[in-house]
């Protein structure tokens, strides 16, 4: 029996194990921290990723590794790397990490992105915000995440506010500026290659983001089939390109019909959670067979289903319980401020009875401000 | 957060801790053998059920207890509900692990059952054989499981062997007998109820049994409407008169359209494996939704599915893998002759293409003579 090795112990790794059992697969999680709650669903090896006696028991007690989150230490991707299996390969985890290199391997293979400037100096940034103009977004190249890290610059005078917010990480991590779109809608596509190539997409999904964290995703997206074909190829180009074995995101812009790339997370992904019990096969076991080398399995909806997610704290879960189409999942963590700690999948037969049960989950637990953006959008 | 403990350790434990997960439940489990599958996928807590001290420690961990096997000594859950709340009841169990009982209790709520006679002695086992004729079956009253603890009597002259082969456990266990019903099908409801009342029944199960084994069944049953509200009807009257709460399958015969109730199994049943993914809530998250006193989940099927069992052995994942609608189970055990070690659910949009589906991996996995009578009704 195979031992699946998971670098993350947070909600993903614990989605992951629960896939994994029905495939007969044997789960070790490694994490920092001894309470992180993939380590309620599977064993939990706690340690440093950098430390090499507690990747090499990982490495002893696994046959093939992966990842609940893309930023491993390359060092020690590699280093693993070298002894076992990992998938998705130290390489595209590499691209991915980079928000430089992700972008500029857009730009090779012919995928619209925002415009975008390496900013190693002060005097750089100065050029860069002339070139690409305002407003516009001063990021880390590496480690940013949910929004962290960043900084919008409105106009040029708030240059010297924005490197003196992140002026000091560019010898460290680098800095990109970004240009910043103001787009009508946020789409992702998810995706998963196997290892012997075959590619496979799931329905395109709108995304809803508040303060930089996921909100709410409707899949599948209302769009034109030419946008989701374009997203498709887009998809598929990068996953050829890097060898990629696994699921992964591809976060998009949608402006005036066309689309602009916007991340590459290497990991199953919050806008695809939906697949669990919205399509024949969810990221979670398709990221799995690929990992294994095992027939992918089938990427097709069943029905229309919209994801919410529960920040900070778990509300009541009765409202969603009734629900005819209503599935609960708890991370089964502590609650914190903006920490996600669940999420809810309403899943319908047809988007007018979805569009229903979003009202009503809304106003039971008074969240209609989350589930209205996706209630305009069935409805329109 | 609660905890829910689970008697037995086995794949019915195992899928109940898998559906526990999203619920933001912890389970524990409580099984004699230290390789319980369960123990995979939950704590385990190794220790003989009728010893109160591994009792003691079992309730003193779980706040809500059920079972994923019948045959708990009934002294055992009564000294735990003493203690938690322990569902379904002491009572309902007691009646399900009599088949006495249980047949009485049929019979008792106008619900057809073969007929059945107590059998205290040899003489009343003459007396019992001459007044339902032969054939007809011996059976146990107690711990009967999967066809052990049966002893089939062809004619008059076959009485002797069967003493002779049972009559030792009259006194421990008792002894019954049963006529034979030359059935034309096997059905199966699978029903939920509620702490509240509230009951919920699948669609109707056909199941074809191979040495006494569950190897295949098939969902949605191709039977009469008024058959099929007969079946739901005879559920819910036993479920109401139990007062039961949790899941349980009504096994019945059919025959010249009518319905005989066979067994009542107090627990989540094989023949309800195909809701995982066939249906809109599986019977393993109702089950639970009903302990915990949680509003109950849809019970809609989603298509149409067909469960296969894999027994003594794992085959190939691939053929299963494959297919579109193709999902696999291994519970994680040693192979063994007879053993369940794990199911595969086929599902598909409409019969046609679930017969494909069963055809295509009767023929790659060289299992023909199991697919065959599905293939055959799907086909009727």
């Amino acid at each position: 029996m195979d031992t699946v090795g998971i670098l993350g112990g947070g909600q993903l790794a614990r989605m992951l194990a629960l896939a994994a059992a029905p495939l007969g697969l044997r789960v070790l999680v490694m994490d920092t921290v001894a309470d992180a709650c993939a380590g309620q669903c599977a064993p939990l090896l706690v340690g440093d990723y950098r430390d090499e006696a507690a990747l090499a028991e990982f490495a002893a007690k696994a046959g093939v590794a992966t990842f609940d989150f893309e930023n491993v230490p390359a060092a020690s991707a590699q280093w693993l790397a070298r002894r076992i299996p990992v998938y998705p390969g130290p390489g595209a985890l590499a691209v991915a990490q980079d928000r430089l290199a992700e972008k500029t391997l857009f730009r090779e293979l012919g995928i619209p992105v925002p415009d975008f400037v390496d900013v190693p100096t002060r005097e750089a940034l100065e050029a860069a915000v002339a070139r690409i103009g305002t407003p516009c977004i001063l990021k880390t190249r590496r480690l940013g995440y949910d929004g962290k890290g960043q900084f919008r610059i409105r106009s040029t005078a708030d240059v010297g506010a924005a490197w003196a917010a992140l002026g000091a990480q560019a010898a460290e991590v680098g800095l990109i500026l970004e240009a910043f779109v103001p787009f009508e809608r946020e789409l992702s596509v998810v995706a998963v290659r196997g290892r012997d190539g075959d590619f496979r997409t799931w329905p395109l999904t709108e995304n809803w983001h508040v303060d930089g964290v996921l909100s709410a995703s409707l899949a599948p997206a209302r769009c034109e089939p030419a946008i989701e074909a374009q997203a498709h190829a887009h998809a598929r180009a990068l996953a050829e390109r890097l060898d990629y074995t696994g699921v992964f995101a591809l976060e998009l812009f949608c402006r005036d019909g066309v689309l602009l790339a916007n991340e590459l997370a290497p990991r199953v992904h919050n806008s695809g959670h939906w697949t669990i019990e919205g399509a024949e096969t969810s990221q979670f076991e398709n990221h799995l067979r690929a990992v294994l080398g095992l027939p992918l399995g089938a990427t097709r909806m069943i029905g229309h289903a919209c994801m919410l997610n529960w920040i900070g704290a778990m509300p009541d879960p009765a409202p969603v319980l009734r629900e005819p189409g209503g599935h609960w999942h708890d991370y089964g963590k502590q609650a914190r401020d903006g920490r996600k700690v669940g999420h809810a999948t309403l899943r319908a037969d047809t988007p007018q009875a979805l569009q229903a049960a979003l009202e009503r989950v809304g106003t039971a637990l008074e969240r209609q401000a989350q589930v209205a953006p996706v209630i305009e959008r069935l409805a329109g």
